[in-house]
């Protein structure tokens, strides 16, 4: 069986490779739902059928176990997957968020916390939830950031900077010492961030989400043992533009191909 | 029978209010596909598909005509909409678009045409294919702007100005007398523009397609007598937040209010 790994769009990329660099002996299929991207404003419920439905193709197609690579499907769906979609449909199957592991590094690196993120994800507030609820007395301060996404996937480059330096105002301000790119297109960002705030510890996903993964697995051998060793790797969208295509390439520097798939 | 107005999101508002304030006495319903939006970098395919989803409930919901209030939409499924959808399921229904009426108009005003899009819109190619084939001798020059439909719809007022100045720089260079504002939500900046560039003659859909509309009905009294005159008006939206809530009542200045509804 087979390793599945689903985004709103094509940022759980930068999470993804790096889990199949980290782990390239497993079958993958990398998942991104760019008919309906970005996910950042959809509400709760919208976001949950999105996710449902992701879930439903992927395990039809024998993945065992999916990492939600998206923190705002993460932050709004994820414990209602856990807690309804699975036992009722697939009791067998797991389904791993990219929200909680990096709430635990963080508490483990900062006193002073904090998180950019979407509108969706900071309304959630899921973030500090977590965090606080590793260390009671950390401060946390969340800082939204709309924009970001639509920049990364429109070739926004030139005013990445200026409007990633405004969302950061409030966090310097606040005099954080550790940062969670809360959002998984942002570890695209990191070295920007660190350029610009080079004393903070920045918690990036893309770092942390494949060392957990591989750890998960030897913990639970009863599903690792349950994944193929092909190292068959697929890599599908919801819908397929050239510019998708080579936005793909863009983002991961590879010759990472995208096929079509309907939900 | 009903009016219905069809928008990728809320942009459509702007031209959605005005057609209702010019004809006041028909019943309209108003239908923004939030769940998806934004619609600019979509597939062909994918827009065919969206479009005839919304069109299967306004039809559904008694609408007799549904203007395509979506400059991407009208570019990449609107002649396959009249060619295909309707004739097979509802040849007594009808669809009109808002791109060939800004083209007429334009080429009425202007030799130098320049047009703002969004990047489905420009790859179409709608807009100079219907200018040239109006007047096979105007200039015509396309500029794609993805990044003005987030920042509509995110709040991201500070950065419209400098954004949207960049993006007209190679209009201006090409020495254009007229701007088509080839994406509903656009209407909201027109004043902006303006202010920057006086001598230009801008082609706002929300000034065109009200009269447009009146003047489609006088010349269809097969049509106009079959609608009804409640002066009843619904909003409706396939996502419903409340910061969509907030963007309806701010882009308009008025108290709308959204439902939701399952396409």
């Amino acid at each position: 069986m087979k390793i599945g790994i689903f985004d709103s769009g094509l940022g759980g990329l930068g999470v993804g490779l790096k889990i199949m660099e980290t782990l390239p002996q497993y079958d993958y299929i990398y998942l991104g739902d760019t008919q309906r991207v970005p996910y950042g404003n959809r509400s709760q419920e919208t976001m949950y059928r999105f996710v449902c439905q992701a879930l439903d193709y992927l395990f039809a197609e024998e993945c065992l176990l999916v990492i939600l690579a998206c923190n705002t499907a993460s932050a709004e769906a994820l414990r209602r997957v856990q807690q309804e979609y699975l036992p009722a449909h697939f009791p067998e199957r797991k389904v791993l968020g990219v929200l909680i592991p990096a709430a635990e590094v963080a508490v483990r690196e900062g006193k002073r916390i904090g998180v950019i993120a979407t509108a969706a994800t900071v309304e959630a507030a899921a973030f500090p939830r977590e965090i606080l609820k590793l260390k009671p007395d950390a401060f946390v301060i969340q800082q939204s950031a709309p924009l970001l996404v639509p920049l990364i996937e429109n070739d926004g480059q030139e005013w990445i900077e200026p409007i990633l330096a405004r969302y950061l105002v409030p966090l310097a301000t606040a005099d954080i010492d550790t940062l969670i790119l809360g959002c998984t297109h942002y570890v695209f960002l990191k070295d920007t961030i660190q350029k610009a705030h080079p004393t903070w510890n920045i918690v990036s996903q893309a770092e942390i989400i494949p060392e957990r993964l591989a750890n998960y697995l030897e913990r639970h051998s009863e599903i690792a043992t349950k994944l193929s060793q092909g190292g068959h790797r697929t890599y599908l969208v919801t819908d397929l533009t050239p510019s998708y295509q080579e936005l793909a390439r863009d983002l991961t520097g590879s010759s990472v191909t995208l096929s079509y798939v309907e939900l």
